[in-house]
Order: structure tokens, then C-alpha cells, then sequence
């Protein structure tokens, strides 16, 4: 596929915005009008510019309020067209967007919108320019794509054709089944955008929270599976109008673009695998499962698949070592090695690892420089690590390598988008993990209970605006899938809270945005400098067993407000008994159906992240959102009282 | 009358909202529940603390989805009932808030939902509580207060009645005319909010977008006034759902609420003594003019008859005086005179006046400090001076007194909520405003005809979520009005403006938000610290000679892009050689209806503010808008520029 762009999507000057388009190597460009006139040169200079960069001019955008109109006012149009085709002429670009009318007083005539639109295409003709009609979804007469083709064929024209966009087919509630039955060559071009579902007009919808495909909730692989079985070979160009990419780094945006762009081809194979099954023996008019496709699809490695987090690393300093240490041997971690060569120690319960990082001069320490103790590593469990990071570099992802002493193992790594580590690593035939290989490892020590055996979810924080990127991020590379956006409310601000998560719930992200600067989220990690880790979920089969060893060895738990306890006796029916346990053991509780949730909370460390128990009984699926506002506010709480004791 | 406020209205831990409930003067609180089940003590310390603040508890809310139901489910409901009526006790909280139903599966039986809210008020009043209840505007069934109102009259229990919310109310396309012919002593409590008008959904509409009275598009004034016709004598409250406001600090949003309970009590008034006009001799059922009325309403001094911009204050240091003072000189203003006893220059061109403030040691030389050379200070020409500080003293602006000299005038002025000063003044019978007796005035000089000869608006940068209190502020304090809400492209992200002007067009403020921190708003004033002047707009009656003459004088203009005259060409149908002429001085073109508008800019002066130069002819009564994104392009490209100049 070619792959396009255009410049509306992204922040910066034209030419800054060319420039991150080339390097992160698209084929070709939409010029959208306004960034072209703000522009101090020429328009033979941005097409000399894009030649120089390789980027081939796709189109030029938007040709507004064009058709049915009055004499008068179309006369007016075409003096308007003239000028533009001159504009044209000298940018090099060999078509235009003209979209349906919006203005309230437009004549509802399909014949006279044709014959203006023939009209139109007449006069571009004559220079050699091709127009493309599209549909605008709050269009005054034409808002669907159906309609649009209607009037094109009518016009029938060579130098008319139609422009899909998936915003303005997917965003109303119209069949658009028929796409795929459209003359291929007839479609004179294709954007993609994708959008959230919110309860508000299209047209503000459309405006400010287009976001990249894969980031929302539209069909958009369907989409364009759609436009490529109907025969259509021309380039997929992103355009996306939303608040937060209008002032994000521009080479960022056109990277996640790329990206998000990958993701589309990979979906269009998947789509036609689907429809491969099911139209076995099925006669179909058009079919890709008969017609060859005639462009070359995006193909990566297949997705490893994911077993769970394999260790959790922190980067520490001596001091923090030796106190992480401590607090992770009260919750009933044991010290299971010392990695040969480095400065790092390996403590695990269950099957949790969490690797204690305090070597100088590694990456590591950079990490502890700039955020303090954290978290600054994440290793996934998968059947094919080389496959996982092949994926990850096909989806524009670095690859991390490591310092690697001698005989010791390299781990497969990347770079995530926050510049995170991320490692895959995968579990030998003895039940080992490879990475332990590196360990000196300890002997068993008093094999107690297990407090909790395996990481239930791992919370992030990221900073504003970088939600979409991380939910594509992990989309693309780790075929997670999003759940819905919840809004958690701290008393010092809301936080926007989405989880991406594998099927089988072996690995769960719950991803937060908080609004405000305050919040108990934002004030424990660098969201200026980065992604961080918030908190990670420990599962647990027994939360009561757990929760009084928790007490003896002394690990300070979150204390949750006693009204808390009093709104539960209001809301469920639990047992007495029950009930005074959980507020002695500040124990919260969640129920989802037959599901029912328990969890506490440790106080943070450090200030920064902290752990949760968590026991899933009967099915329950989520995170406790019901439970979110007050353990933020308790947190918030605590930080009063930090500050009180000084 | 009584004012309170919602707790939910402002960010913080309970008691800190307590504490700055009771700063601002409130009488009274809702406290909405999940303050209270997050806050680690019990309901009798909340209802210690605010009785120690003076502070009345007037209700606890919500209690939601209580009627409608099937036996099983109204059982459970009763069950939450008397828990909920227990805390109530305890907290001392005489009323609670029952929310109309907004399940799904709530059943559409009026009798029912009567006869349920009948069984609750009975329990209720068992404890000496009563029960108010609210249609929700996205309430399944029940969704306008006069439905409610049938349900509260059906049900007939004492400790039942009918709660009014300005929002519920207005948010809806539903007459509401209905509400002054209720029985007042029915009517248990009055929620006020406004919204802007938004094309979403009301539920995300009300519960994102609700903004204090004065700040959004509602008519609350109306509304009130309507709800004290009927005889309605409890407490107005503020019940604001903003996600900005969530975190903003507590204590400004407190003074701010106070702020437009006061601006909805004058608005009231206004509505009487307009409804006593129309009523004149007219025989009406419920009138204010017969009916006494039984609350006393703010009664704040009537605002000062504003006549324009008297000054405008620069601080400086001695270099930015001096080269600002050649800058003045280049535009064509003259120096004017020097104060008496301080370093103050005062330089005048037609009626615009500029003060340049390089006093050490004085309010100006902190702007200085703070925020470089920058305006730090607006006098208003008005008839009364001290009326206008007296109402802005009501308004709860604190009175600024600055340094005075031996016979030397004190300029009456206030801080604005920014923090800046503003100053009122007036024109005595001579022609000369007061200000200038501090001055020795220079002897004329060569009077050449005025560039420019009066101010046409100062546009102002603020920071992000200062937007609607600047809009109250001006409002209550200033009698101006705000326009519709504009967006403008930056080419680092959007900027939304909304101009607040009086209606002879003697004072215009277009009031910016930078959704980014590289807009050229936002790079040009320290929005961190404070609000700051982005421009000043000078008025011209020739702009074609003003701008030869700047030309002549080397005043730098900001260069226009030949792409937008250009586009000119195609849009409207101009004269070649106005065309030619516009594009040699870098003059910029809007038309609206037979209005059309003439402006340019000046390069800014130390990066940080500039000067515009505007002609309007026919009537125009805007500000370019259309143009501002040629303007922020152009204005980032010469940052680029400096950059590659050092």
C-alpha cells in the first residue's frame, strides 16, 4: 500500500511537518489548505520541498460549499476553483478534495449538483487535475457515501471521482455495507481516521477527537477492507483532526501515525482471513478469497503469544535496594539470586519476579536518576521471544540491547514508546524462565505460603495526551485489546482510566491520564519526564490469610475511612461478620454480576508506586473502579499527614 | 439571601473544602456523599467542623434510582434508606436529595414511584428529616420539574417536597415558565449551575461542562427569579460538576462561586425591575410588584458608565523604557509628560494613553520581575471612579492602594483575580482625565496627524481553566458581556478566544486559551504566572496611510504570507491594486455581511506582545478572526527565524 498523510495531522510549520512525514517514511502527502497559506513561500517551494524528501503531493484539501448553489454563486465558485487549480498547478498536486455543501441554504437537486460537479471537473480536466467528492457526515443535502457516489456517477466525468473517509462513513449510523460493491477506479481516494464513541454531534466529534486508527472504536480495518475488495489501489492517508495532536511533538504524532497505519493492513489481513472462513464454498461477487488482492499489504511476524509478566524491574539505588528489599520480604517475597556479573538482585513469590536493578552506569541508572526508584523494565513471558521483538521492530519499535557480560543471556528487548524496556523472555522445559540463567541463585530458604502467586495487573500513569499513543502501541506490538474509558475522580482532579489487556487476562495494563497536577496519580510518578508504574496488582487466592500475614510482618496497609465500610452495609448485602474483618483489615470490595472483588492497598513507596492484593472470586473481571475514589482520597489523606509528621 | 454550595463543586479533601466554603462567606453546604465516605473520620466530626466554621449543613445528596421499582428492589432501597437516614443524623443534615430514576428498567407507573416516594418520606420523617426530589434531566421517566412536581403533589407527605436545579431545568428545550405559579413553601431547596451551550449529550453536558451562573449561556437569573416569585425562601446552591474546576485551587474557586451567587442575585434583580416595567398596569397572579418579596438580594452599587480605556501601565527597567519609548515614537505617539516625583513616563498619540513604569521598589517593578517588560496595569475611563471600586469591593475584589506622593492623585483601583491592577479614572469638565495631574506635561511638540486614536481592544493570553472566571469577573464587576466562543489554529495547538466587551463597544477584551505550550499565545506571556496582554489593537480611521507612515518610520510588521493573498483573491472580489497595496504593507481583510475589517501587526516587541493597527468600516464588529491563524503562523515562522539568527 502507499501510505499518506495529511498535514492537518499533525503540529509545527509545513515544512516541519514534511519533514517528520519523510522520516517516518510515508509515501505521499495531503496538503490541507490552511497550512499552505500560513506558509512564508511559495507553493513551488513545498513541491520542491516534498520532492527533495521523496513525498509524493497525493492531494490538495478542502474545496468547501462547492455545489448547489444559484447561478451567482457558482459563478463565484468557479472563480474561486480557478484560483485554487492555479495553486495546484504550481504545488504539483494532481487532485482535489471538494466535500458536500454544509451551508443551511444549499439547493437540495442532485441534478444540479451533478451538472455543477461536471461543471467543475470540466474545468479541472483542463489542466489535468482530478476532483474527488466526499461525503461529509453533517452535510446539508450529501452526507453518505452512497449518496456522493450517486451524484459522481450522474456527473459521470473522468476527472470525477468519489473520496471515502472512514470518519464520515463509520461515525453515522448508516449501512456502508456497500462499499465494497463500488468501481474501484471510481474511488478516487481514501482517508482513514478513527474515532471514540461519545455522546456528542458529529461534527465536534469530527473536530476535536479523531484519533488514529487503532486508538478508537470505529471499524476501521473493516472499512478499508471494504474500499480495497471494491478494487481500489490508491494510497490510505491518515487525517485526523484532534486536540491533543495539534500541539503534540510532530515527529511523535507522524511515527504513531505510521504506526497506526500498519495496524490497519494487519487488521484488512485479518478481515479477509475472517471472510476467507466463513465464504468457504459461499459464491461471492467479489471476493477476496477469489480476486487477487492487487496491493501489497503490510505482513509483520504473527504476534507471540503472551503468557504473562515474567519479572518487573526497578531501578534503585543502594539505599532504595535495601529497603525495597525489606518491604518486598513483608509481603512474603524471598531472595532468590544474585545476578552473576551485576549489581542486581532477584526476589520472586509465586510465579511474581521482580529484579532489583542498582548497577552504576547501566540504563537503569539513568532510569533512577531521572525518576527515582521505579519501575523501569517490564519482561513478558511468550512462546517466541525473537518473533515478539521482530513484531515490535516491524511496528517502528527499537530494539534495546543491552551491557551483556560473558556467558550471559541477551535479552530480546525494545524500546516502548515512553522509553520503557521492554523484554521478552519465555519458559524453558524445566519450568525455569531463561532469564534466571543469569542469577546466582540462593537456596530455597523456609518455603512459607505464598501470599499471592502471580502479577494481576500492572498500573500505569501517563502523561496527558499520551493515552492513544500507549493503547496503539500496545495494540500494534502486543495485540492487547482496550476495554472502555472509565473517569475516576481524586479529590484534586479526574483521571481517565482505560485498561488494555490479552483475552485470556494474563497480562493487564490499566493505563491513567490525570487532569490535574494534584492527584494522587500525578504526584507519584514523573508524568513530565515520563510513563510510569503506579501500581502493580498481586493476585491472591486467599485476601483474608494474606491480609493478617500483612499485618504481622508489619507492612503498612492504606487505611480506608470507616464511612467507606457503613456506604457498603448500605449498598450490599454482606455478612456482619465479613464486613467487620474488611474494616479491620482495610479490605475493599467490588461485585460485577456473580464476581466478586477484594483488594488492599500497601502504602506508597517512596512516595511513588505501591502494591495491591487483590482475590477474584466467581468471574469478576475488572479493577475495582467503584473503589478508585477512595483510594485516592485515602492517599491523598496519607500525603496531609506526611506532610503534618513531616 | 442564604448561599451555599455543593461540596462536589470544588477539589480537595473535605475539610479543606469546609475551610474555603467558610472563607468565602458561604451561609451554608451540600455535602455530596462521596466527600464524606472518602473522608477518614465520621459524619459528627464533618458536622463538628462545620458548625466550628459557622457553617450550616443544609443537605446531604445523592440518594439515586429510589423509585420506580419493583417490591424486591424498593426493599433494598428502603434498606439504603435508614442506613443513609442514620448518617444523616449524624451528620445533622436535615434534608436529603432523592434523584429521579435514570435506570433502564425503571418502571413507568406514576402511581408507583408516588406511592414509593410517599413510603420513603414517611421514614424519613420519622427522623425529622425531610426528602426533596429531583428530576434529573436524563432521568428515565422523570425528567422536568413538573413532572417531579406531580409525583411530590401525588405522594402528599409533609416531609416530601420538590427540589429545583437551574440545569435539570434549562439544560432541557422545555418551557419552565410554570415554575413561579409552584407553591413556594413546596419548593425545598434551589441547585444553581449554568453550561455553555454544547452540541453533546446533557448527561456529559452536565456532568463535564457545568460552569459557575454568569459563566456559561443559561438563563440562572431568569430561572431564580422565577423560583423567588413562587414564594421560594431557602438557600440558593451552587451544584457545579467542571472538570476544571476539580483542580483548581479551592479557595479561588469558593470566591468565585460567592462571586456569581452575587452576579445571579443582581441578575434577579434586573429580571424584576424588567418584569415591573412590562407589568405596569397589567394584572398578573404572582407578581414581584404587588408581592412583596420576602429574601434580601445583594444589592451591590450599579456598575460606573464605562467610556473606554483611560491607560494602559507597562512596567519596565530602564533599557525596556527607553526602547519601548522608540518603538511608541515609530507608531507615532508622542511623550506626553513624566510624573512628578516617580520614573514614569507618559506617552499619549489621539485618546490612547501608554504609561511606562520604571519606578523601582513599586507594584510594577514585581510585574517587572515576575514577568519582563509586560502591561501590568488597565485604567478604565469611567463617570464614577469610586462607584466602580465600590461595586468591584462588593464584588469581593480586594481595593489596591499604590505609593501616593505629596499632592499627588490616588488612583481608586482594584486586583483583578489575575492579579494585575485595575484602575478607574475619569474625564473632567476640561477634556483631560485625572490621571495626568501627576504628570508635568511637555510642551506639545510638532503635532502631525494621529496614526491611530483610540484603543480598540487588548487581547489578553490566560492560563489554561482561567477562562470562565475572568468571564464573571468582567461580567459581575464590569457590566461587559461576553461574545460567542471562537477556536483558532495555532500551528502548536488550538487556541480557544472569547471576547468580553460592553455594548457601546467602548471596551473589547478577547480572552485566549493555549491548549499548547508552544502557541505563539502561549510562548508570548508567562501563562504560569499569571494572565498577560498578548496585544493592543489601536484604531484607525485610514489604515492604508497609518501603515505607509509606519513603513517610513521602520516600524517592524509582522510579514504576511503572498499564499494569503492569494487565497484573498479566490475567496472575495477585490480591487488588484487594493489587492497589490495590502500585500506590499502586509494588510489583512475580513468581511462580515456589508462590515468589513482592515488590521496589521507589528513584529513583537521582546518576543512577548505587539501592536495591532485595525480599520473598520460598515459596521464590522469583529476582530479577524478568520485571519488569527495566518497571524499565529506568521508569528512562529518569525520565531523560527530568530532562532536561525540567533
Amino acid at each position: 500500500m502507499r501510505r499518506s498523510i495529511a498535514t492537518v495531522s499533525l503540529s509545527g510549520t509545513l515544512p516541519e511537518k514534511l519533514e517528520a512525514i519523510a522520516a517516518a517514511r510515508f509515501d505521499g502527502v495531503e496538503i490541507f489548505e490552511p497550512d499552505l497559506t500560513g506558509f512564508p513561500g511559495r507553493p513551488r517551494d513545498i513541491r520542491d520541498m516534498a520532492a527533495d524528501l521523496g513525498l509524493t503531493i497525493e492531494l490538495f484539501q478542502p474545496f468547501r460549499n462547492a455545489e448547489g448553489l444559484g447561478p451567482a454563486a457558482f459563478q463565484r465558485t468557479l472563480h474561486r476553483l480557478e484560483r485554487k487549480l492555479d495553486l495546484m498547478e504550481e504545488l504539483g498536486a494532481p487532485l482535489m478534495l471538494v466535500c458536500s455543501n454544509v451551508e443551511p441554504d444549499a439547493i437540495d437537486d442532485d441534478g444540479l449538483a451533478a451538472e455543477q460537479l461536471r461543471a467543475m471537473a470540466e474545468r479541472a480536466g483542463a489542466r489535468g487535475i482530478r476532483l474527488g467528492y466526499e461525503a461529509l457526515a453533517w452535510g446539508t443535502h450529501v452526507s453518505t457515501f452512497d449518496h456522493a457516489w450517486r451524484l459522481v456517477e450522474r456527473a459521470d466525468h473522468p476527472h470525477l471521482g468519489l473520496i471515502l473517509d472512514s470518519f464520515h462513513t463509520l461515525a453515522l449510523p448508516h449501512d456502508w455495507s456497500g462499499i465494497a460493491d463500488l468501481p474501484g477506479e471510481r474511488i478516487f481516494f481514501v482517508q482513514l481516521a478513527d474515532a471514540p464513541r461519545l455522546d456528542m454531534a458529529t461534527l465536534m466529534l469530527s473536530r476535536h477527537h479523531r484519533c488514529l486508527p487503532g486508538q478508537g472504536e470505529l471499524n476501521v480495518g473493516g472499512f478499508t477492507e471494504a474500499v480495497l475488495r471494491a478494487g481500489y489501489t490508491g494510497p490510505l492517508s491518515l487525517e485526523i483532526f484532534n486536540d491533543a495532536l495539534r500541539s503534540a511533538p510532530t515527529r511523535q504524532t507522524a511515527k504513531d501515525g505510521m504506526r497506526s497505519l500498519l495496524h490497519v493492513e494487519e487488521q484488512v489481513r485479518r478481515v479477509e482471513a475472517a471472510r476467507r472462513i466463513l465464504s468457504d464454498g459461499v459464491a461471492e461477487t467479489k471476493s477476496i478469497a477469489t480476486a487477487p488482492r492487487r496491493v501489497e499489504l503490510f505482513d509483520p511476524p504473527t504476534p507471540a503469544r503472551l503468557d504473562g509478566v515474567a519479572f518487573v524491574e526497578f531501578a534503585v539505588n543502594h539505599a532504595a535496594q535495601a529497603k525495597l528489599a525489606d518491604e518486598l520480604k513483608r509481603l512474603g517475597f524471598r531472595r532468590l539470586g544474585r545476578h552473576r556479573s551485576k549489581d542486581v538482585d532477584l526476589y520472586g513469590m509465586g510465579d511474581i519476579r521482580f529484579v532489583l536493578n542498582a548497577e552504576p552506569h547501566s540504563t537503569a541508572h539513568s532510569y533512577y536518576l531521572l525518576h527515582g526508584a521505579s519501575v523501569c523494565a517490564i519482561a513478558y513471558e511468550v512462546d517466541d521471544p525473537l518473533r515478539a521483538v521482530g513484531r515490535a521492530e516491524a511496528f517502528g519499535c527499537p530494539r534495546f540491547e543491552g551491557r551483556v557480560g560473558p556467558n550471559e543471556l541477551s535479552l530480546p528487548g525494545i524500546r516502548s514508546i515512553g522509553g520503557e524496556l521492554v523484554y521478552f523472555t519465555r519458559r524453558r522445559a524445566d519450568g525455569s524462565i531463561d532469564f534466571e540463567t543469569d542469577f546466582l541463585l540462593d537456596d530455597g530458604g523456609a518455603a512459607q505460603p505464598d501470599a499471592a502467586h502471580r502479577i494481576d495487573h500492572i498500573a500505569q500513569v501517563l502523561p496527558e495526551g499520551a493515552l492513544d499513543a500507549a493503547i496503539l502501541f500496545h495494540r500494534a506490538v502486543l495485540d492487547l485489546e482496550p476495554e472502555p474509558v472509565v473517569v475516576l475522580a481524586d479529590p484534586f482532579g479526574l483521571v481517565r482510566s482505560r485498561a488494555i489487556s490479552d483475552q485470556r487476562r494474563r497480562v493487564r495494563f490499566p493505563l491513567n491520564i490525570a487532569s490535574g497536577r494534584n492527584t494522587s496519580a500525578a504526584r507519584s510518578v514523573s508524568t513530565y519526564l515520563g510513563a510510569g508504574v503506579h501500581h502493580i496488582a498481586l493476585e491472591t487466592s486467599d485476601l483474608f490469610a494474606a491480609a493478617e500475614r500483612l499485618r504481622a510482618t508489619g507492612v503498612a496497609i492504606l487505611p480506608i475511612p470507616a464511612n467507606y465500610y457503613d456506604d457498603l452495609a448500605a449498598r450490599f448485602d454482606l455478612d456482619e461478620d465479613l464486613l467487620a474483618t474488611m474494616t479491620r483489615l482495610n479490605i475493599l470490595y467490588d461485585r460485577q454480576g456473580d464476581g466478586e472483588f477484594f483488594q488492599l492497598y500497601t502504602q506508597p513507596f517512596e512516595g511513588r508506586f505501591f502494591f495491591e492484593l487483590v482475590e477474584r472470586r466467581g468471574g469478576y473481571d475488572q479493577y475495582g473502579a467503584a473503589n478508585a475514589s477512595i483510594r485516592m482520597a485515602a492517599s491523598s489523606q496519607l500525603g496531609a499527614h506526611d506532610t503534618l509528621v513531616g
